[in-house]
């Protein structure tokens, strides 16, 4: 039997996955902390790939997703997000010259999209729009059945589009855009806000609240958990009404934590998008449904990238 | 010889081009006004075709770009802008009854940004970000060597993308889009509403001010129209920059009247796109210039649509 191994490469965890060929069920799955006493991140990397290597030394290629911006085409990370000092790194060629073996990079977002369209919620469709929406927002495009990479491989940032000129303070530093909005970070920021400024709730709003707590909350019917959710099911809705105007897609994937929230969130997002939208004929034919493949989306999305880069 | 037609529709005027097969300079023009006595704006394009048929009948093909939703694939205009009754309008299946011969319909803006890809500002590049700037804006997209159309064919609706929530009002009636932001109409607008609430200039600011007084006003030092241009550069700067997020260009085409006025926009908004893009990366490689094929582009563009049609 050959192998593919899958990694998917986080801020605190680095997961592998061994991939049988052919299947989309891994074999193995190991998971290292991303940093570790007198190992840079790359070491930990390289150690994590040792321990799933299958003994009859049968990779046929190694796919990496990380966060940031990367360059699929040379295979080198620009800039890795909540990874000090991944920047203009050649990982595919280092990892070449260990193992023996193609490698791929892709960025994690962009990588679900892959496993959505392929083997998940938007299986048929030709025209994806894939947002996963957690801590921060991200996201992936399929055109046509090809995945929107740009000139450089660094298209699709969706999470950083200004949506609100001079609005909200985002994780990047810019203002007003739509993970400043809509994002997990965002839904805690804008209770922490609110508690501050003297609001009732029973939520106590200092550092470590959560988007998990708030939901929470929210079920038990606190008014400004739900305002919360609310608030950012709106900016939702308008980030996609852009993002129908600008890619006409057929079907519109959501993922990440924040979107298991159900209806708390949907329903504000789905009043928003029909108010938004720029002509019915955007909404006629669409699909909007949630993520099929969770955690595993990145690593199965490194499936396809391998199948796309091979073929 | 052998020929294409190739068509503008527009709201006041329809221009028909006769090119030989394999040019792109036209060897006729004919203009006729769109709504005329007792005629439908389809007749007036009937009888512009008409009038510019070639005595030996050999029209290959007749291509039309028209402002409004187009679907490509079946040749029906969706809607039209400006233009009253276009709704649902089979105009590829009429044009061809009567004419006998291959029509193609396009989106005015996506045409254009074939055009400029293959003959104009863009040649040689594979990821174009084509703007128009000029009443209203329009774009079109080109991702590796493709025109983005989207599953219905309604993709691009650039000027129709909020990026502010809540602002200006839309000539499409919502709310902060690019379009109500940095848009001719706009800057006559912004102009005409401080004049109201009582700020100085040399400008009257009735109903008829367009963007071209204001354009002369601010060459003669007038500080509110410098400022109208200023402000619309700014957030064309933040629309453009969301665009290098979600596409990685490597070239940015600017078109339309508006872009004509040179520094007076040009200047704010390169200092805005500088200070909103999300990393250096987007700018790097990037060539940002302004279109060369002026009123011709739709036309011109009518010719690669044909061409890809085609094939």
């Amino acid at each position: 039997m050959e192998y593919y191994i899958c990694i998917d490469i986080g801020g605190t965890n680095i997961r592998a996955a061994l991939f049988p060929k052919g299947e989309i069920k891994p074999l193995f799955q190991e998971r290292i902390t991303t940093q570790g006493e007198n190992q840079t991140a790359e070491e930990r990397l390289v150690e994590l790939i040792r321990r799933i290597w299958p003994q009859k030394n049968n990779v046929l290629a190694i796919v990496a997703a990380a966060p940031g911006y990367i360059d699929t085409q040379r295979g080198v990370i620009l800039k890795a997000v909540n990874i000090p000092n991944w920047e203009d790194l050649p990982l595919k060629k280092n990892l070449e010259r260990i193992f023996n073996t193609q490698v791929f990079l892709g960025n994690d977002a962009r990588l679900a999209a892959l496993g959505e369209w392929r083997y998940g919620a938007a299986r048929g469709h030709h025209d994806v729009l894939y947002l996963t929406i957690s801590t921060g927002i991200g996201g992936g495009v399929i055109i046509n059945d090809q995945l929107l990479m740009g000139s450089q491989g660094i298209a699709t940032e969706l999470g950083h589009v200004v949506i609100q000129t001079g609005g909200e303070v985002c994780s990047c530093g810019h203002r007003g855009h739509l993970e400043a909005l809509a994002s997990g970070k965002s839904i805690a920021e804008y209770v922490r806000t609110r508690i501050a400024a003297g609001e009732s709730s029973n939520l106590i709003g200092d550092k470590t609240i959560s988007a998990k707590e708030i939901f929470q909350a929210a079920k038990k019917g606190d008014q400004l958990a739900i305002d919360a959710f609310k608030r950012a099911g709106e900016f939702l809705g308008i980030g996609v009404s852009n993002y129908l105007h600008i890619f006409n897609p057929s079907c519109v994937v959501l993922g990440g934590g924040v979107v298991q929230s159900g209806d708390l969130l949907m329903k504000p997002f789905r009043a928003s998008l029909e108010e938004h939208v720029l002509d019915k004929e955007y909404l006629k034919k669409l699909t909007i449904t949630t993520a099929q493949l969770g955690d595993n989306a990145g690593l199965i999305g490194g499936l396809v990238l391998i199948d796309l880069m091979i073929e």
